[in-house]
């Protein structure tokens, strides 16, 4: 008999998430009962319709699966999350209930990179300035020289799944990268093909990207000091958080117009309105969107499905979060 | 007893192209004379000065070295071009004299890979777009969502120099790559990791890359029936030359706003300042300077001057270029 899955997210959000594959994964090996309500679940709701459930497949916009709401799902194996952290969606007590937990956040983690990669090169390169350039007129009148990044050290903040992403896409580049993470291991950080280092090593070299979580310890831990290490001329991505910056530090950094940064993230989102880095020359800016992509979102549910398939196989998974995650994630 | 060097650019330019180590090495091999003029030589000057010289170093700006300003050059054995084509520097009799050619176009290439990357990136993700949206004071009104180059097909017109740099950097992307070049072997097509198409299935592929080399035989290869062929929600680099595409048949269908397009270089260049091109919203634009950059450019002389000694010293030689290769060199 196939074992029962509860899928939260109704239809219009789940298109965005769960492929035709997916559908037919889930109905293939699962007896799914489908969200067909038009709208999220209340909390109430929920607590009503777990009692048989074997697996549960949330995503964005699903309600909190606290231990109240769960208190009936005495069935419950398999938790999956067709979205990024699982933080907020699960409470820690789930883990000595013996519930597995998977995340598709390594998936969208490859959106990351690839944004993290089109940010460097288009800011080396003076992409946006040129094509607004010529959008007003000019042809080479700002006399601007792009770099290259082969060969070029890179400083990351943070060896997560969002950095392991970016790294794997410099490889043709022979680039040189160090790395700052209390939690790397010398041998990891050798199997990344990356050099361990300190924060202030990594806030002097000439290209910066940032990749720590949200965490106590990681709030505005790019402080003014660090901030005066960045070398002129040095591109700086952040496509982590915006609070892991000291935003007012970094905004008189940015006024000096001595180096560029490529910011999708900001200490407060929505960007407001008048914000002056709107109107900064020397940054590349976007809607945190460094994870946001069509196949990466649409690849989301299919990700934690099969790999909830693979753990009821008791086979190797890949996206399973253990406890010892759940602590260190944002 | 070193061989006598003459190096045609004046220090102005020199110092774009010419790295103090290549300094060093040219005076530690050879005995220079440099130019000194301030200026350019002319045609005159070149043909007085050419008669002791073994090797001779160009860049841009250099004069062209005919067969009449080598007329007494009888001692000449390597001609080294620190920038692109040498089409234009050297007539094809030079061959047959026994002097050695050789041209940093390969170096050059590197940067143009990466603007490729760069562009097809930025394209996929909409950074133009967004920074400029930010920039007017929105947040994510446009809802525009990007796509990954992971997995993607990619067609490239001309397995060219510059293609093969921008393949290289492809390769974490484990994307399929079909090529139209009618000079590329089965043997050379695997060996690249690329599979041999006709122009029609590139030009259908989502992604297309244009590398083909300006020449009689390619101006304007890519016909308003071709064009009609790019597919819905594409991406169109051309990096390569302007006239290689029907400008004409290309405005109408960018007109249409159904795909969008990387373009680095115009049938007319300095493109027009009226040009309707610079107002189209599904461009990224910027003004020929795919193979400028920092690096490259202060790489160019080094790399032909290590060519040239390779030369002498009867090793392999990597920027070395046969009559067979001038011939269909742009």
């Amino acid at each position: 008999m196939k074992k029962k899955a509860l899928v939260l997210s109704p239809e219009s959000r789940l298109k965005e998430v769960c492929s035709d594959k997916c559908r037919t994964l889930l109905n293939e090996h699962f007896d799914v009962s489908w969200n067909e309500t038009g709208k999220d679940y209340t909390k109430e709701e929920l607590a009503e319709m777990v009692s048989d459930a074997e697996v549960i497949i949330t995503s964005w916009g699903s309600p909190s699966l606290s231990e109240e709401a769960l208190e009936k799902a005495v069935k419950l194996h398999s938790i999956g999350h067709a979205a990024g952290t699982v933080k907020n969606l699960v409470p820690k007590q789930i883990f000595s209930r013996g519930v597995r937990v998977f995340s598709a956040a390594p998936r969208i983690a490859l959106s990351v990179g690839e944004y993290c990669l089109a940010a460097l090169l288009a800011s080396l390169r003076h992409l946006p300035t040129l094509d607004a350039s010529l959008r007003a007129g000019q042809w080479r009148e700002l006399g601007l020289k792009g770099r290259e990044l082969t060969g070029s050290t890179i400083g990351i903040i943070s060896a997560s799944s969002t950095a392991r992403a970016f790294i794997k896409l410099l490889a043709p580049f022979q680039v040189n990268v160090l790395v700052y993470d209390p939690y790397l291991s010398e041998e990891a950080a050798a199997a990344l093909n990356v050099t361990r280092a300190s924060l202030e090593e990594v806030m002097s070299c000439p290209i910066i990207s940032v990749h720590a979580p949200k965490l106590p310890a990681t709030e505005r831990m790019l402080t003014r000091e660090l901030l005066a290490l960045i070398p002129n001329g040095a591109v700086f991505i952040n496509s982590s958080r915006g609070p892991v910056v000291d935003e007012q530090a970094f905004m008189d950094e940015l006024n000096s117009g001595r180096f560029f940064a490529a910011l999708d993230v900001f200490e407060k989102e929505p960007l407001v309105a008048d914000s002056p880095i709107r109107s900064l020359p020397n940054v590349l800016i976007t809607p945190h969107v460094a994870g946001a992509s069509v196949q990466g979102h649409l690849s989301l549910m299919e990700e934690v499905v099969k790999d909830i398939i693979r753990g009821l196989n008791e086979e190797k998974t890949t996206y399973e979060v253990s406890e010892r995650m759940w602590e260190v994630m944002a």
